[in-house]
């Protein structure tokens, strides 16, 4: 193992340390405080173990867990985006894309290679491991949602069409817990989270 | 797939969200304040992807990761123990094993025993994966002390003979790493980062 090699894995393992720092808009069930990338990552990665009996049979839980490790890591540099805004979603691709181009090529490039075909996987939605991990994503930020009074939907005026059709994701990857979402949303709009 | 099994899982999904107000000693690299257990968890389990080549031969790296996201769950109730201090360390072990006793009981009675099973392994270090686990965790612990100025180092006052005797833990399970490690010592006690 060259020196150079574990010198490059390094920087990259302190150049993640930022992702503590990218802000989301969900609050943590204290209501404290938003809560960040990397422990957002930390608790969707949780999930996929806990989780993993309701995805499609023959799933890889292995490469779940490694993708949502590494799905938010392009935030370090074009910070998270808010998936209910039209006008920064709009750029998100680029912006991301660029930071993925920056940031893998930290690593030695087998590695790089590896860790960029994890993100693109997980961007591109079309295996069963990708959509679990996508629905993963979208799940844990409705149950942060629906334990924190809807804090992210009432401060942003989000809807209940807006919802609907954002779980969608989650309808798709994780069929079998769609009717459990489904319920949480009902809820949230009776009790005014959500707008019309 | 019974419905209380369900709702059992995502209330411990929402319970362990509680990580992330469990504060470390460490600071973040911009310093800016001390690191929490959750996003510690992240960032300990992303080393365990990018320094996998380093572990013994034949070792289970996805078992590595399963268990570097569960080994800081007990510290929700048991709180973070600063490992040089002797006081808090004494009485670790009888705090934890509550904590862990009443948590993972949260849990369908199956999974609750593959999570306490990881933890346990965890902690016993007897298996290559759990001292490839442990060290890591201290190595993670050792990049952002030598990376913030020795920030908790010097706060706390800790002394060359109390890291070199803590990192033996990274000699035992990754020795591939140690060289680097024992560089960066040497180089933080030169710094007057930590005593004598």
């Amino acid at each position: 193992m060259s020196d150079q090699r574990l010198q490059q894995q390094i920087a990259f393992a302190l150049e993640i340390d930022r992702l503590k720092t990218v802000l989301r808009r969900t609050a943590i069930t204290d209501r404290s405080r938003q809560e960040n990338s990397a422990e957002h990552s930390w608790h969707v990665a949780m999930m996929a173990l806990l989780l993993a009996e309701y995805a499609p049979p023959g799933l890889d839980v292995g490469r779940v867990v490694r993708m949502l490790l590494v799905h938010d890591l392009v935030e370090i540099d074009a910070g998270d985006t808010f998936c209910y805004d039209a006008d920064a979603v709009a750029g998100q691709a680029a912006r991301e894309a660029q930071a993925a181009a920056r940031l893998f090529a930290l690593l030695p490039a087998d590695q790089a290679a590896e860790l960029r075909a994890l993100w693109d996987e997980f961007e591109a939605r079309q295996t069963p491991e990708a959509r679990f991990a996508r629905a993963l994503d979208c799940l844990q930020a409705v149950l942060l949602n629906v334990n924190t009074g809807g804090h992210s939907w009432r401060r942003h005026g989000v809807s209940r069409r807006q919802v609907r059709e954002r779980v969608q994701l989650i309808a798709d990857g994780a069929p079998a817990l769609w009717p459990l979402v489904e319920g949480w949303i009902e809820d949230a709009a009776a009790k005014g989270w959500i707008g019309p």
